[in-house]
């Protein structure tokens, strides 16, 4: 019997408080950048704890490292657990660490009581998903997805102009192995909330359903050089001021759709040539429009678009749309979101079903294998910033989720 | 007799186009920052060519140069003709330079005649005008008039953090020599208008009675960083939207006072991290305020304070303004406009006066020496761009306003 089987909560505390001494900052968070020296240093701790364990470990061209704890049936494909070991610049203790610690933790609790899977278990660390260096984010997922070329992805260069394959080699974990889709069962991600749903309701879990659809789209603003102080204001065509109009028509936008829960942001803005005394000839904002409801999403957009034409009567600029993606905007596996719903109301944890409105790796994986999220709560929603924090009593009931959950989908699985 | 002096347009046109070809862009611009290779070049090839025409040549440890034609008197004070042979980053081929070479051609034409003048006469180049590489601009006509200390200039760093006195030493231009307002009599700079007027007027001369006043403000934008999917709207601290709020309002008040031709810009805007998934916890916003009257320009200010609370309330930021400083506002020698004045009348050319918008070595130089400018136009306006232009038939007129302005106030002056 596994019912009573309870993960070790001092035990990974201890090991996330290990961790987040690799990149710490002066306030208490992290700086542990994608494929830096500190995620290097990181990536060799947790190899380390993989194979105390009795984890196998593979690392695949992008970085991507898969521990394998070994089922019964060597037919049965793996369940993975994964989230990712990379922060943002100033990142918190938790966001990805907590997922891949977690993970780590449900292996180490198996093997303290000598539990067999029939499944083989995969606990999985991926690369970049931040994008805080190399852009895009969650680029290691869209690899082993097959969304990107990894040739394309090895080639990405970060501000400096460092590439982003040499910097992989440079910190050891350039790998040989593969892993395919097709060899996973399923893909459960265990991770903040990064949002105060839960913490304002005292929950301390999050069946996470789906993701919110994500649009992106870089905007040109094309102006005209000249000097600021010579210029009559009237003959200018100031990019600044285009790109402002730009930044504030998608938080007004945002705002008008806050109460059913839209994030829109600009995420940058780059102004050429930014210097005093000179008009701005170009600038560039990346605009970031989210909701729960895809229709919405679409809305904003469209309004967003509708307003190009007063921004450029009001600032004398040309706005081009200069490139577009997008994330999420699908639903998780049904059977699995259930799964984690009645496991956690067996442990006797109240839970609330939600939509992801960050980016996660597991947007790229549930397009190819059955994947679910699982949230914690964190103090405030405050994420993506230093005093990111949590508790031990935050974690502990998503974690046992995690564990049964698995342990469930391993005796109901093919 | 030397009234009928004229200078030699062709002598002054080849003078210019050589210079043109010295960090000459594909488009037919000059990208020559302060104290790079490029300007080390200019500088050499004006050396030489003052020692072609037996001007001595000085160099203070600004790198500032001062090239004199020795006068009859050894009593009298000089009088100094100037401007700077720096550009922007995509900047014009006129802009400063027509200044410096203006000034040597009309020491030229005296040697073709041999015609003495009892006062010296300077011709010099004012070192990093533009600060485009290294802030502050005019900074070498600053420590000149005595309100920068010469050794925190030379400490000044450019974004590469390279130092100021480290690169006017590698470029063979940190001197030994020293000049004081003291020494000089009177101030004449020769420059384009970098604005309409005299274009669209079709006139060749302006008499600049004075510089507009100038504010410039740096306001920063303090927000709160966190995730820019998962915080709800309405819980965020958006630095960037602050930041945005505070530059279509810097263009707002300004368009208000277009009218009576006020010059508002941002020149810079930085936010922080600036990155697409992280909400911005802070930006800075350089603030320029632009009018000829001081009375309005302190309207335009009072205004833009005025709406720090709607920005911050929009925006839940804090705006603090940092740093504050002005140029200008200040009449030039109302003795050098009239000789100016007169003088292009004298010469057969109607001119107009003006005022400066752009900020000049000028304005420092005025503060402790009589001083005035006199501008040509240039096509439709337009500078601190690659296509910035003028004709022969466009300059011609001033600098013979310039050689003749000089004969006067040396027969005149004590």
């Amino acid at each position: 019997m596994t019912s009573n089987l309870r993960i070790d909560i001092d035990r990974l505390w201890a090991s996330l408080m290990e961790s987040a001494e690799i990149g710490r900052t002066p306030r208490g968070g992290l700086r542990r950048l994608a494929l830096s020296r500190e995620d290097g240093q990181a990536r060799r701790l947790f190899k380390t704890w993989c194979e105390g364990a009795g984890l196998s470990l593979r690392v695949d061209a992008m970085g991507n490292m898969f521990a394998t704890r070994r089922g019964r049936d060597p037919n049965a494909k793996a369940i993975m657990m994964a989230s990712h070991l990379d922060t943002q610049i100033f990142g918190g203790r938790f966001d990805g660490v907590l997922g891949v610690l977690g993970a780590l933790e449900v292996a180490r609790t198996l093997n303290d009581h000598g539990v067999e899977t029939r499944h083989p278990l995969i606990v999985a660390n991926w690369t970049n998903e931040e994008g805080a260096r190399f852009e895009p984010a969650m680029i290691g997922s869209k690899v082993f997805a097959g969304f990107h070329d990894v040739n394309d992805a090895l080639d990405i260069r970060d501000k400096e102009g460092a590439r982003f394959g040499d910097a992989l080699r440079d910190i050891g974990f350039a790998g040989t192995d593969a892993l395919r889709p097709d060899d996973l069962d399923s893909y459960f991600e265990l991770h903040i909330e990064q949002g105060p749903e839960l913490d304002e309701r005292g929950l301390k879990v999050g069946v996470v359903t789906g993701a919110y659809d994500i649009r992106f789209l870089v905007v040109e603003v094309g102006g005209e050089s000249s000097h600021s102080g010579a210029t009559r204001l009237t003959d200018r065509r100031n990019a600044m001021v285009g790109a402002a109009h730009v930044v504030t028509a998608v938080d007004e936008i945002g705002m008008g759709h806050a109460r059913t829960g839209a994030r829109c942001a600009c995420g940058r803005i780059t102004v050429e040539p930014n210097l005093l005394g000179a008009v701005a000839h170009r600038a560039e904002v990346l605009c970031d429009f989210r909701h729960g409801d895809p229709a919405v999403t679409q809305q904003m957009v469209d309004a967003f678009r509708a307003r190009f034409a007063g921004i450029e009567a009001k600032s004398r600029c040309k706005l081009t749309v200069l490139r577009e993606w997008k994330y999420g905007g699908e639903p998780y596996d049904a059977t699995l979101a259930a799964l984690v719903r009645d496991t956690s109301a067996a442990l006797g944890h109240a839970s609330m079903d939600m939509l992801t409105a960050a980016g996660h790796d597991s947007m790229n994986v549930a397009r190819v294998v059955p994947s679910v999220m699982i949230f914690t709560p964190c103090e405030k929603g405050i994420t993506h910033n230093e005093s990111e924090n949590v508790t031990r009593e935050d974690i502990e009931p998503a974690v046992n989720v995690l564990l049964h959950a698995v342990l469930k989908r391993d005796r109901d699985a093919e």
